[in-house]
């Protein structure tokens, strides 16, 4: 059974009953809710599901609906850029699918949003249809209020629906993206500026590691600095090698790594690949995973 | 649905009809078929298998019952020691089951295979009925030859069955016991005396880490040595310190690891574990991972 997620943020974070009614349109046979974090400053949601494509999309859909039914981005205000009240919704393949299913499934969800909501819609990461569009930032930049100039702009028209901002719903992000790992390393130093260079020097953008976004940030309640990354390519760029870069980095520096965390859900592969690689098996493969295998003679019979 | 495991050994490696029919035991619904190994010198065939509790039980039943009627251990040869047509059903708790769940079905399939198939059975390890009864290879021996001669010493009664072995199958050892995990570490000399002063340092019985059998053995194609390790207390002793002990021990020689390697299946949650130790990971939770995350959501709705 293929498993498809989908990782939705909402422009809404601090109305119980509106992240109710929206999080509620997820009960549905075939559709798991594995998290859900609402944070009152950036006055946002964010849900992870995942379940068989089908319904999975039909749920993505329906809480679109239910968001621009309930939130007026004309009176909304929060620290995080937001372009519209179903802001983003990422699709990753997790079992059973490639990148190509997901922009497929995409362009599906994308076109019914466009055609059914009156809400214009941009496809982005894998699924973008012009080079520009796989950034999110740069589709989101000028936000919610800058949006009905930004349409009429030749070349920004959206890839579904109308050309014109829905008034109270904005537009909406949809588009493929391989799983992203929330990976943070925290320094034994309270200097912002060596957190500020290791990460420069671990990001892929200022000459590090493919697939690593990174910032140095202060901790100042534990006098301590964190290197915190986001891997977008665990494939290209495992989490052990972005740690060991970090450590090396900042060992230049006399920091040490003293902890780490990862925020959120992690791939199973990402941490047995971390395991394999620090223990120095050679041959392993996932099916000697117990569970894997349990897993995969009940599906093969 | 809880799950267990059984490793039952059969001592019959050589003829294919014997072992497929044994093994056709395990076609049935809820039991699923892991691994299955015959090894032509030991004569000796590993089977890996997990289910449902209720199912898996009546496969072992009748797979025992199928080795006793196909298997003469008069006319048995092999390197490994046994004491019967079915040696060992070793059962292990996967999920959703203690150890103490364990040890009744161990009770319950002994019984059944002392009083319906007229087998002497020996319960082991976590079901021992007295303390001498824990080890396996106590039990065994004197092996299929020695065990008439056996069977009249006062307190060597068997806990189930009649007192006097099958003619043709012997006797059979079932128990509860944890995963055991076959863990091999290979060292860059050609010095056997360099693995077996390493073996005995890291094994329990010599004063090393509690939960670790360790051997030194050499592995001349290669020009390698090995420190061959069986990990039954991945509680206790997790996989990583046991490699940790082992480089520390073999640095002492000059040698270091080279590379390692799991022979078999390991629980999820030994490599979950080796991965937050290596990466620093501070209050991570099996729950993080993706895939666990979405097994539980589906069981719990």
């Amino acid at each position: 059974m293929p498993i498809l997620e989908a990782i939705p943020n909402y422009s809404e974070g601090r109305r119980p009953e509106v992240i109710t009614a929206i999080i509620s349109c997820f009960s549905r046979p075939g559709v798991y809710l594995l998290d859900a974090h609402s944070d009152q400053d950036h006055n946002r949601s964010v849900i992870s599901a995942a379940g068989e494509p089908e319904p999975l999309l039909e749920a993505l859909f329906a809480a679109t609906a239910e968001a621009a039914r309930l939130i007026d981005l004309r009176r909304h205000e929060g620290a995080h850029p937001r372009l519209g009240a179903t802001d983003v919704i990422p699709l990753v393949p997790i079992e059973g699918l490639t990148m190509e299913d997901c922009v497929a499934y995409s362009r599906v969800l994308g076109a019914r949003i466009g055609g059914e909501l009156a809400i214009p819609v941009y496809l982005y990461e894998h699924s973008a249809t012009r080079p520009e569009r796989r950034n999110l930032a740069e589709i989101r930049r000028g936000e919610f209020e800058g949006l009905p100039a930004r349409l009429k702009e030749p070349g920004h028209e959206p890839d579904y629906g109308p050309a014109a901002a829905h008034i109270s719903a904005g537009a909406t992000v949809v588009g493929a993206r391989r799983p992203l790992v929330a990976f943070n390393a925290y320094l034994d130093t309270d200097r912002l500026e060596v957190a500020k260079a290791v990460a420069k020097a671990v990001r892929a953008s200022s000459g590090g590691l493919v697939g690593v976004k990174a910032l140095g940030l202060a901790v100042p309640d534990q006098g301590l600095v964190q290197v915190s990354m986001n891997l977008v390519d665990t494939e290209a760029t495992p989490i052990q090698r972005a740690l060991e870069l970090v450590q090396i980095e900042a060992a230049s520096y006399g920091a040490r790594v003293i902890k780490t965390e990862i925020v959120g859900l992690v791939p199973e592969k990402v941490l047995l690949e971390a395991a394999r690689f620090y223990l120095g098996l050679e041959g392993f493969s996932p099916g000697q995973v117990l569970e894997i295998r349990l897993k995969e003679a009940a599906v093969h019979g």
